[in-house]
């Protein structure tokens, strides 16, 4: 991997040490170009008319999303975000009361929140399996989880606030051993780690834009298996996804365009397209190598800072490396290294809090690096960690 | 209304005519400045980190819609489009089985099938009101048509095939005397019309960026009325709308915030204010009379071409003017126009049937007009129709 070359890619990374890659990564120059020159066609053509024009591009990007994480072109909605993708799929289901929701203890609060507004509208049940010494998500315990009542699992890959890995492949086996419906929440895995349906045998994957794809702000994706379509029926529906007949009655399409809305923010569509090209010519699995060396070299050099504690856990572990500073409250901590020109965020206990609570956390740092972070970088973060 | 200056603000006005007004209008150069300049600074500091620091300027858009449609700044969630907001307004209503929805024969496609899904989903029932002879709909019928199971209102207030325009104000005197919920969908009058809730009287508002306000595509926004969010539930909820307290319940937080996702496209966000400040600085009472003249220009001339049937009806009429040529399929007029650098759209069936159906078309010619169109645009163009 030519980092060199990346980082003359990515305008303005000389400038400060960007490790708040799950939050919004620094783009490549291409990804704003492409936005920029949609844009700028849209203001002398007229934005319908170039989006008559532009038929072929805009398929591409279906083709890129495809090839990124293995499956077919009509196979993905475009969304404005994960969380958008996310309800889209999971109120599309035909939930009875009594039905059960299978999850994990990382899951994101917009995610949770979503269960829970399905449990209070459709008197579903939710239960969490917890982690083990060795995993964020037990098997075991997961087997002995379902039953009868399970109608979904739905797990988030990588959680917002620590470096677990979710065993996505191993919960898909089991999933379709038991014939049960499975989405993958990847917000912070797609991008950054090697996600392919054909290997977790998911029926939904939800991803974003923004982080560790390296798009823009506002918009997102939906991959959902195309052999269940003709059992969804998502809870709104527009003219993509279904005719309107009569003043009694609409025909539903059963593509996965009813997932998509019929309005699309198509200049930035071109630069998640340039996004998604970028990840695609590296190579999610050279991405990944490299995003696991950075992320576990900060993990090493913070574990010898004197009083750090990373609350990432054990195992393979992401791009985000979360930690506490003894005596050191979280915002004085991420203020500090911002004043070095350090970008890094805050996970509240609220976006995670099961697993926050577990933690008896209320806030933590998170440290998000990605593939065009380098040793220079670590060693001048570790330091300013220590220094404080 | 200073004509040269504005069409100075749009930059390629010149090189082409633009009425398709009512599918995106041609933005004026402020609002490229701002996404761009939003864009670029993301670029250069990180997306989260821009996001904190322009606070002060995310919150004017806000200040500046309320400022465009009378209400308050914190009645108005940003949407990604004019239907997201239709959406989670009428899925946030308790209906029950037996309620009734009152629309128009006007209705968008999009719209009608959400009405439809609700009948499916919930067992609504769904009354449409015809038009008499001198508006599309009647108010006679309209309050015989009320009874106690009418528990919405909800019309769009100008079509999207037609130059129709529905007497929201009246409509919302008899709504208001019944104490009944009411929804005005201005995806085509928002930017081009005095739309004002205190006059209209709704307790909802749904409206886009791109079309008359002038604004970038995947961007709009949904006002509720602040008195009524305590009944409303928004199908599905995020963190900005509601508290994660355990995994068996949330805490729904009854602000406006509960209509509006996490995360936001914030460098649309930004052409959005730019395009409101700029109708705002015009005044919609001059854009209104400006609109009112060329369009009523444009339709005088038609009428006097050869073989051109006008379908926008009588009274009050919009910026949309809808026709047919007699002989002449409209594909083959809207290239012909095309080929002469005017930008025209048609309208199909399917997006209003109701109505077309009504007026027996399968599709029409549809020119929409701006403030900033001019005689001698509306001169050429009929005279390119006159000439096929």
């Amino acid at each position: 991997m030519d980092i060199d070359k990346i980082r003359t890619d990515t305008l303005h990374c000389q400038d400060i040490i960007h490790f708040n890659n799950a939050g919004a990564s620094l783009p490549t120059k291409f990804v704003n170009e492409a936005i920029i020159h949609y844009l700028t066609q849209e203001e002398t053509i007229g934005g319908y008319e170039l989006e008559a024009a532009k038929q072929t591009e805009i398929a591409e990007i279906y083709d890129e999303i495809a090839k990124l994480i293995h499956c077919d072109s009509n196979e993905i909605a475009l969304t404005d975000n994960a969380t958008t993708a996310f309800n889209r799929a999971i109120f599309s289901i035909d939930f009875k009361a009594g039905d059960t929701i299978i999850t994990s203890e990382l899951e994101y609060g917009n995610n949770f929140l979503n269960y829970l507004r399905l449990k209070k509208e459709k008197g579903i049940n939710i239960k969490t399996i917890p982690g083990n010494n060795d995993s964020p998500f037990d098997l075991e315990e997961f087997e002995k989880a379902i039953d009868d009542s399970t109608k979904l699992v739905a797990v988030t890959h990588m959680p917002t606030n620590s470096g677990a890995v979710v065993p996505i492949e191993a919960i898909g086996q089991i999933t379709k051993a038991h014939d049960i419906l499975y989405l993958v929440d990847t917000c912070q895995s797609i991008g950054h780690y090697p996600t392919f349906v054909d290997k977790i045998g998911c029926d939904f994957l939800t991803a974003t834009g923004r982080k560790y794809l390296r798009g823009p702000r506002g918009v997102g994706f939906l991959y959902v298996n195309k052999n269940i379509l003709n059992k969804l029926e998502p809870f709104s529906i527009e003219m993509t996804g279904a005719e309107w007949k009569s003043i009694d009655h609409y025909q539903k399409l059963g593509t996965i365009k009813m997932f998509e809305g019929w309005e699309k923010p198509y200049s930035l569509v071109m630069g998640l397209s340039a996004a998604v090209k970028y990840a695609n010519n590296l190579g999610i699995e050279n991405i990944w190598k490299r995003v696991s060396f950075v992320a576990n070299d900060l993990r090493t050099k913070l574990q010898n800072v004197n009083g750090v504690t990373i609350y990432d856990g054990k195992g393979e572990l992401s791009g985000i490396v979360s930690i506490t500073k003894n005596g050191v409250d979280t915002t004085k901590l991420q203020n500090h290294l911002r004043k070095h020109k350090i970008n890094t965020s805050i996970s509240p206990q609220f976006t995670s809090l099961t697993d926050m609570q577990k933690k008896n956390l209320m806030t933590s740092n998170r440290l998000s690096l990605h593939y065009y972070n380098t040793t220079e970088e670590i060693d001048k973060v570790v330091e300013t960690i220590d220094r404080i």
